[in-house]
This record gives C-alpha cells, structure tokens and sequence, in this order.
C-alpha cells in the first residue's frame, strides 16, 4: 500500500498521496484547529499508512493551497490568527516602554515651556529667574506668589521688571499654570509605572529604581530580551553611540550608559565607577532574569551586596 | 574776561574755567536733571561769559569726574537711569515676541505629546489613529468616548487592541486631558495676541493675520525695525537660510518667508506666488509703517487691491 502524508494546517486536515493530491480532508470549523489532535486521529483511523509530512515537503505540500477554493480560506482564517496574536502582543513590556517614553518627552517639554516662562516673565521681574535655579520651584512660586511677594522673597525692593498690566501677566501665568499641571501629569505617570513595575520586574524595580529599570526596558526591548541579553550589553544601553565611535575610532571604550544615573554609580569615586558599572549591570542582569523566569525576590540582598562592595573601596 | 564752560551731566551742572577746573557747581537732587534748564540759567544768571562746553572737549572735562567724590555718585545715578530705562523698554514688541515664541513652542510641544499619545493608544485601539488624521480631532475623541463609541464611529466592530484594564487606559486618558489644555491655552495666547496687535499694530495685524504678523515682528525685531526695514526684507524674513544658500553657492533665491503661509499667496496659482509674494511684502511693509508712525487704518484697503490682482491672473 502506497504512503500517505497527513498534513495540517489553519483551514483542515489533509491527506495527501505521494504526488501531493489530497485524497481526504476534515476541514476545521471556528476554532477547532487548536485541538487539531482530535481531528487528525480521526484521519489515522481511517487511512492506515499515514506517516506526517516530512518539514522538507511542505514548500510541494502547500502548492496545493494556492487554489482559490482554500486560498481565500486561508488568507481569512490567517488574518484572524494574526489579529488575535496582535491583540495578545500587548503586554507590561508596551505599557512600560511607553510611559516612559512619555516621561521623557514630558521632561522635554515641561524644561522647554519653564524656558519660555522664564524669559516672559523676566520681562515683568527679571531678577526672579536668576535667584531661583529650580526649574520646577521656580514655576511653583511664580503661579502662587504675587510680585510684591516675590521681591520680598529675594530681598529686593526695586525691580528692573516692567509694570504690566493684569491682562499681560495673567497669560504669563496661565502658562505657568499649565507647566505645573504638566509636573503633575509626570508625578502620576511614573507612581503607575512603579506600581506595574512591581508586579512585573520587582527586582528590577527593586535595585534599578523606576526610570532607569523603564529605560533599561526601552532600550533592551522589553524584559524578555534584557534577561537574554550579557551583563555587559545592560552595562552599555544608552551608551551604543559612545561604543560605535570606540569601535569605529579607536577612542576609549564607555563603561555606562543608563545605569550611570544610579545613585550606586553617582556616589562611587570617580576611578571605582568603571568597576562599579560592571557589578550593578551583574547584578541588574540577574534581576532581570529572576523576573522574567518568575524567581524569588533577591533584590534588596543584592543591594546590600552592592553596597558594600562600594563601601569597602 | 576768560571764558568759563557750561557742563551739566546727570550728577550737576558745573561751570568749568579754561584749564577744567570747577569754578561753580550746582548738584542735581533726586530728579532734577529731567529739569535742567531751570538750574542752567542759575548758574547763566550768575557767570556772564557762560558758553556751553564744546563737544570735542568732553573727554577732557569727563576727567574731573574720575575723583572719587563724584565718580560714586555718577556710578548710582546711572545705575538709577539705567535700570529705569531697562523698565521703560518692555513695550508691546516684547511681548508680542514672547507670546508668539510661546505660541511656536506649544505647538511644538502639543505635537510631540500627540504623537506620543497616539501610539500608546495604538496598544487599545490601533485602528482609530489611522482613520483620524487631524491631531485636535484624535486627541478631543480619543478622551471624551469609550472604546466602544470610538469602535462605533469607524464603523469596526473587532479591534487588534488589547483590551486593556482601566488603570492603564486611565494614564492614557490623562496624556490626552493634558494636551486637551495645551490646545485651549494655545487659543487663550491666540485670542491675547490679537487683543494686543489690534491696538499696537492694527494694520499688520489686518493684513498679515495674527500668528504671521506677530512672526514677522519676531524675525524683524519689533515694529520699529520692520517699519524702517525694505519691503523686500520683509518678504524674505525667515527665509534666512535659503537666502544665504543662495549667495553661497548661487542656488535659486528664495521667494518668501514666513509670508509664504499666507492665504493670498496660498491661494495664487504657483507661477504667480512670487510676484505675490512682492507685492504683498511691500503692502505688509506700508502697513508696519503706518502702525509705527500712528497713521490711519488702511490694512483693508490694501487687501482689497491685492485680492484684485490675484483674481486678475
């Protein structure tokens, strides 16, 4: 008796003769394809010699489907596979990735506006912009304080400041109005992304703090990948600039690039940071693998290793 | 008799014999410098063969001020003017620039957070951002109806979305209400920007439309130096890159700057912009005129003949 193939796919199963004509078939209705088992048993009932389709046969195999009759199948039936598989794409790594994303651009922005609002309002009192440097106390204090409390609060009696009128000065202060409301927006923003950060990496979030934990997951695209990649890769996201031009030129090669912002790393001494770099991207590296494969929380014992090491030096 | 000089600076009006040396000095007290005319003739009243210190003899009799004595008091008194002058200087130009500079960089803002917001709302409902193209339309949609009113409107009753818990579409929701304001104080700074070129400069404001005639004052420099600048600079003001382009390496001049957003040239057919574009800088730059030297309203009037010699083409 000749071989049979038994061939599967999104619209039935099939079986096949060895010149690849489809001698019987058990087309799939909804969703039957994900216990296709059942199905193809059915087949091996019925036709004794059926052996699967060897991998190298399939590019013949398929051919078949090219007919209009399945060909319109399939494409509809695909379609709905990849929309579904779209929808499920959508995980903590999206959500993480653009919020911090956004958090970058508020920063952007709210640092662009607080300009804008410095020089408006150094029109009306410009000795104020230089005696308070923080941007985001600055905009608190020229939204809620009057120009005579202003000058009270640096010492001055006299001012350069020109005396506006109302209907200038409150346009100066609807946009510091609105830069306060945009401070806001970041504060809400990144308490959502502590909050599903510690549901999802704990031990990221744990030893790499919110936003530096965010953007390693920006630039490592998404925790899966960060948990794959080396130690050494984490110790230089954010850095590939820096490493391009010490591969392409010669010049010395970067020790950071996010992680530099870590206070681990801020408070080390200059000389120790290299060092320092390289056990924290370790140890972020194991954080992220401990949650990617569901581990154990180890992050505060990691911390503490870390920060003895720092100690000792 | 010798001859005495007649000196009056902001600190006195001094009487000078021929070697410099001071013969008689009345001080100025608070602000009398502004009335010093009263003073001089005190101190004519008394020397008869008072003339007036020539000009190339400044330099010389400035010396005598270097003595401590007066060189402090001259110091304050011209940090007193100095200050008052830096105060007198904010004028409408100002804050027309700042407003429009403000204007600029909402926009600037408002589009990158939009931006940002359409593709975290993509991870929910990724088919709305294609079918709604406008920025204001999406974001006023995107934050006043569910998922299911936005399914409806597109007419989709399937969406590759993630169906998202509402506390991650909740921090979506807060990006769109934060650029949701930016756009109203975008149009609060628009309203003011009219309100204040209506009285500074009515006929640019008629003729150029606020956000081009408040640009044109920006890249101009305030009203004085655009009513004194050619209307040919005037055409070309923001075109400054293409222009040095131009006499760098002999490239096409341009043929308008900001002015090229502008409906009448808009509307011209593409072989008639530039010759629009000159005759509507030269109207623009009668009107900076007209507005500089408080003459009358003639924006209208203008409008009219420029409108005539669109539609004669």
């Amino acid at each position: 008796m000749p071989m049979q193939y038994l061939f599967t796919n999104i619209i039935g199963a099939f079986v096949l003769d060895d010149k690849f004509h489809i001698v019987d078939s058990i087309p799939f209705i909804g969703n039957e394809y994900e216990f296709k088992t059942k199905t193809e048993n059915r087949l091996r009932d019925k036709h004794k010699n059926l052996i699967p389709l060897p991998v190298e046969k399939y590019v013949q195999a398929s051919s078949i489907f090219k007919d209009p009759k399945y060909a319109k199948e399939f494409f509809q039936k695909n379609l709905v596979i990849t929309k579904q598989a779209i929808k499920d794409a959508v995980n903590e790594d999206n959500l993480i990735i653009q919020t911090v994303s956004n958090l970058n651009e508020l920063d952007k922005t709210s640092n662009m506006l607080t300009k804008r609002l410095r020089e408006w309002f150094s029109l009306y009192l410009p000795e104020f912009s230089q005696v308070v440097q923080n941007h985001e106390k600055f905009v608190e204090l020229v939204t809620s304080l009057s120009k005579k409390e202003l000058m009270k609060d640096i010492g001055i009696t006299k001012t350069m400041g020109a005396d506006l009128e109302e209907v200038h000065v409150n346009q100066i202060l609807l946009l510091g109005k609105e830069i306060e409301t945009l401070y806001k927006l970041r504060a809400q923003h990144e308490a959502y992304l502590q909050k599903i950060m510690k549901k999802y990496c704990p031990n990221l979030l744990e030893l790499a703090g919110a936003t530096i934990g965010a953007k390693l997951l920006e630039l490592g695209k998404g925790l899966k990948r960060v948990a794959l990649l080396p130690a050494s890769t984490v110790q230089l996201l954010g850095a590939e600039k820096a490493l391009f031009r010490h591969l392409k030129t010669g010049s010395r090669s970067p020790k950071y690039g996010v992680i530099f912002q870590h206070p681990l790393i801020q408070k080390s001494k200059k000389k120790d940071r290299g060092r320092m770099a390289r056990s924290l991207a370790d140890k972020l590296s194991l954080c992220a693998r401990l949650d990617f494969f569901k581990g154990e929380f180890k992050a505060k014992e990691y911390r503490g290793m870390l920060e003895v090491k720092m100690n000792s030096r």
